[in-house]
């Protein structure tokens, strides 16, 4: 069949738009129609050409929403007429990564969807004189119509909005995850988010979802605090107004019982290694455990004293919000649905496809916090 | 009173064994004879001059044993006669820390402990000449009276032999707790050990207690195998004869369901940041765990990309292993006499107090891995 998508012909250009070829399912697979995507910053990671592992000609995307179209032998999960949202981090439910009930990182196609493929090593989609177009991150969102692995897809209620929903393929999962799945906040917890973009709002809301009593942010820009405050954040620090953000996290959680302070988890939504050791130095002598969800620049390093876990603070990250794809994501949607958590606010801007380019000028001048595309 | 001591009167100098005064115990202290001290490491860094919380004269020691000679005013957990091992980690039961129910760092004194002082700001030893001689990680087992905050001991069976539980002060604490209280090992688990001295033996009948599969040593030292095989190691690289430690251990890890390979738990027992890194880098992609117990030089700094926590793992510390001194210490002392680990190989010389130098000299020389002075 033939669809519409933007596709990244080389690194560093704008997205065209043009009709492909795409070939039908094979087993194991599934053919969607997505109907939203979102725009994410990892999109124009990889576009910009700053992915190591970025291919060309490849067709982005990977926060969307469809339906099912039509599956391939052996598929039983999922039939057509099904909602579904694509993943980029599958879930097999039968590797050791996913028997371990340790991790979400499924490693079943972990080889060929690194390489922009399929898991029989080819790609389905093709320009119209026949060269391969490269898959990106199993999922390709960007066009109308796109093939996954059944393994990739979780099945979502058919009420959900699709125009809503995309944003949990990607950033309502990876920030909200990360405060359930990774972190495991506990009711009562103080809490730091540094960074509030669109993955710092989600880990907000996910800290007002568990429970949390402080929910500090850190931002350098001043005009971040209001939509933050809308999500539960409830103290605000500027860096530019203090002379050390990490005394101020402690002297900021210290009570009359706590003399020593600090937060008891600790989130960096920036992707800045400097910042990614404020954000483990200033969680809780003894208990503190700082998540690292950002994504730095290749190359760069974390560093701290070891003094600094030897008095008990942990460092970990978090991928996909630790969400096991096809169980938690349904979870998820059932939440923001049932009003739970909030994503109508954080969808700034829709777009057609033929406007894709817009939405990563919206990106680059800040003007946005999530941009979605509507087929 | 009078007692006699090994006192550390300046950095750098042998220790001078010499009668010293001994105040009797104020309110909610206690007056103990120690029978029976280790020399750790921590000993010689801080007589070396390196420890920037050094202060002098001091009664260095901090891994002993003994009797309960008298209690002062409101004490109640424990009576004369009680048999006692020191807690530099003390525990309250009563602070923020000690009530979060998530670290063993009691900070109910740890302001004055740290000056070299007792919780009222003075000291119990003194020259003499009247001249005040600090406490050390207020313990002071080098002297064979000393006085403790009721906090900091815990009460232990009596049938005990105190050349052999002294040792649970520090070291055997220290490298089996970071295994069954920081790490909290599984049955099955695939482990590695940097460093096999005192800390990663101990490490290592910890992973054999706690049941796991693959117990890895790494040591540059070929002399160390032997002991360690009697402690349960499994498997051991000396790096001086691999290419990439890290690659080797994720070879060694790799079955055939799990191609990805790598530690589930690592333990640095060397306190060099090289090394930290590595052991970070070993362990399994989405859930590995590595865990920082030796003490790094001051200023030194640990690093990694960030990308090897994103991808699932965790990086943390343990201090005293993570066991809380009077709950913990006492469970410890009944598994040695129970026969569940063992001590008896691991203390490779006993000395006298007056013979106590020549205890830092067989660490020097690397042919102790604990020394004992006998009282």
């Amino acid at each position: 069949m033939r669809t519409r998508a933007a596709v990244a012909l080389e690194p560093g250009k704008p997205l065209e738009v043009m009709e492909v070829n795409l070939e039908g399912p094979k087993a194991g697979e599934v053919l969607i129609e997505i109907k939203a995507t979102g725009i994410c910053h990892t999109d124009e990671f990889t576009l910009s050409g700053a992915d190591p592992e970025g291919v060309f000609p490849a067709i982005l995307g990977h926060e969307g929403a469809g339906i099912v179209l039509e599956v391939g032998e052996g598929v039983t999960s999922v039939k057509p007429g099904d909602h579904v949202i694509p993943l980029y981090t599958p879930e097999c439910r039968q590797c050791a990564s996913c028997l371990s009930g340790k991790t979400n990182m499924c490693h079943a196609i972990r080889a060929t969807q690194g390489k922009g493929l399929m898991p029989d090593g080819t790609t389905r989609f093709s320009m119209l004189d026949g060269t391969p177009i490269y898959h990106y991150m199993g999922c390709s969102t960007f066009a109308n119509h796109t093939v996954l692995p059944e393994i990739s897809v979780a099945k979502v209620r058919e009420d959900a909005p699709f125009d809503k929903i995309c944003y949990i393929g990607c950033g309502v999962t990876t920030g909200i995850g990360a405060v359930i799945y990774t972190a495991k906040v506990e009711i009562g917890a103080k809490a730091v988010v540094f960074g509030l973009g669109g993955i710092g709002l989600n880990v907000i809301q996910g800290l007002r979802l568990a429970g949390a009593d402080m929910i500090i942010g850190v931002d350098l820009n001043d005009g971040k605090k209001e939509m933050a405050e809308h999500f539960g954040m409830t103290h605000f620090i500027n860096p530019k107004n203090v002379e050390n953000v990490v005394q101020e996290i402690i002297n900021l959680t210290k009570t009359p019982f706590d003399q020593i302070g600090g937060a008891d988890y600790s989130f960096d939504c920036t992707g800045n290694v400097n910042v990614m050791r404020q954000a483990l130095e200033c969680t809780h002598r003894g208990w503190g455990q700082s998540i690292v969800i950002g994504v730095a620049p290749a190359g760069a390093e974390i560093s701290t004293r070891p003094f600094q876990l030897v008095t008990g603070r942990v460092w970990k990250g978090s991928a996909f919000g630790g969400a096991r794809g096809r169980t938690d994501v349904p979870r998820i949607v059932d939440w923001y649905m049932d009003g739970k958590i909030e994503i109508d606010p954080m969808i700034t801007h829709t777009l057609k496809l033929e406007d894709i380019n817009k939405g990563f000028d919206l990106m680059h001048a800040g003007e946005s916090i999530r941009a979605v595309v509507l087929y």
